[in-house]
């Protein structure tokens, strides 16, 4: 069986160099290899705690779109699509609420993790609750075997699989198969600030769509070891977000070694180290605002894409349900 | 704005007079009164505690069907559809589920009282917990101004008009309509052992589809007054099933009023009651089993039926999800 691979993305702001890193880098490096390749959007996921801000969810999904182009998800080799173009994922969704408690959801680890930065008890909204079940529905619908996530989506992939076990266990192993998590090699990239989360409410994103000059003055503005205060001071580079970015961007390692060395030992100032993490970023940068800047101009034609990306998405997740209906037998 | 009626029942198992007296006699007699009256086979809410077991809604969804024609609904004056086959409900529920809490549902008196009876705890699974707002979607999905019910399923008119005031205030007034409860005249009418619930699974009911010679044993097992042992004791008719029957069931008051007063003072034996409930229920059940007979000779037909019901229901749903998706703005 051909592996086929799911990523999404939730439309409630623009993409940043974090999702780039974690995410879209390595689903441009993955493309070519895979002949199913899809991509969703996943609106009706970001309602579950937006519910009373959907606006912010329809203006965001052309800007999502429009990073995809912009990182290089190339929709001739990708299924971009919408998640609420699909209404077949509603019905997963509704069978698979059946064979999940709620104290297994509640259990979810990363439900948990999230319910308590967002500051949910007890008035979570049942849509946030079961979201987990909802990606499992969106994973097996395509049947995907590749579910590529950060470290901490990995509970995810455990309720879809239990789910999945579940269906082949009580009626049929003949529909949907199980996936595998592909853990991205780079961690999360934390806030310019040096908070490890990367997040729009925190103001602390470099955007793949800001212009030249915010990037610079964001990588000025960003979290280096407070401790180092002068050019000769010893500098650590644990925890540095400079040094994190480096990481992650600069091509040249052997350098980048050297300028950890100097960095340490003393010598080496912060400024000069910004302005050579700004040069690398404006460098990997420049061509995707452009590419951005090229696609935002025809918003008719990404939304036309999405479209017809999403009815041929559609007809697999209808195929797909009418088999699962059939194992069930809820297909009178 | 005309009235419209939404009504149901879950298919697990052939219908009861329990059925009939609270809710399908009132149905009947009100098809004429209303254009548009649904009634909806809810397979899907079935499931939602019956997620292991398939068939058993499988296998009674036609049944449910047979006992419509039999208790005199009529195809012509209703639209009989089944919940799975209007994939819109699911979508209505899933917006809905991000405009209710994971309290406010553990707070609904009758999911409450059926998880007590049901021995869940937060081992429920999710769709059990959930099916109050499955119900707001199956009942706005309509714009259902009527909601026939027992006292018991207030809440979940509540739940309803709850949702559809969030979408009012948040997003649109033209979209959604609030519901109002009808409720019966007649309580609930207890098993014929006196227990309180007609539950298939007590083994104390009285079907629609019961053969003659079952409906006479079943009413002369009936429970009564423990205590009335002799013909000559004085009876207690309060709590006495086969008076509650009566009450419900017997066409002459006068005589009904007669047979009280007589079993109070003592003088009237079970039997002799008994037998006068048979012959009365005897004559309201026979040509319910009859017309029952006849159409469940013609599955095919019943299923073609509903299928045609199902879609002329889906398209009524399908142009309201495409005036609420309009409203929320999740429509590109």
């Amino acid at each position: 069986m051909q592996d086929v691979v799911l990523t999404g993305d939730r439309p409630t702001g623009h993409l940043h160099i974090g999702h780039y890193v974690g995410s879209l880098r390595n689903r441009v490096a993955i493309q070519d290899k895979y002949d199913q390749t899809y991509v969703m959007i996943a609106d009706l996921q970001a309602l579950s705690d937006n519910g009373d801000n959907p606006e912010l969810i329809r203006n965001n999904l052309l800007e999502v779109a429009y990073d995809y182009y912009a990182a290089g998800i190339d929709p001739s080799k990708n299924t971009i699509f919408v998640q609420s173009m699909i209404p077949e994922l509603t019905e997963f969704l509704n069978f698979y609420l059946n064979y999940v408690t709620l104290a297994r959801l509640k259990r979810n680890p990363t439900v948990k993790a999230e319910m308590k930065q967002k500051n949910f008890k007890e008035d979570v909204p049942a849509g946030f609750l079961v979201y987990p079940v909802s990606q499992a529905a969106d994973i097996t619908a395509f049947n995907a075997t590749l579910v590529p996530v950060g470290e901490d989506q990995l509970p995810m992939i455990e309720q879809t699989n239990e789910i999945v076990r579940y269906v082949h266990n009580h009626f049929s192993e003949d529909v949907l198969v199980e996936c595998k998590a592909v853990l991205s090699e780079v961690g999360r990239l934390p806030g310019i600030d040096g908070n490890a989360k990367m997040s729009k409410s925190l103001g602390n994103c470099l955007y793949l769509s800001d212009e030249a000059d915010v990037i610079k003055q964001k990588v000025m503005s960003m979290f280096t070891d407070p401790n180092h205060i002068h050019v000769e001071d010893p500098g650590t580079v644990e925890g540095n977000t400079v040094f994190t970015y480096l990481d992650a961007f600069d091509p040249d390692k052997e350098k980048l070694a050297e300028l950890k060395a100097q960095y340490r030992h003393g010598g080496l100032g912060d400024v000069k180290l910004k302005l050579r993490l700004n040069e690398i970023l404006q460098a990997e940068l420049a061509p995707m605002r452009e590419r951005r800047k090229e696609i935002s101009a025809h918003p008719d034609e990404v939304l036309r894409m999405l479209k017809e990306h999403s009815l041929r998405a559609r007809k697999v997740a209808a195929e797909n349900l009418v088999k699962l209906k059939a194992a069930i037998g809820i297909n009178y």
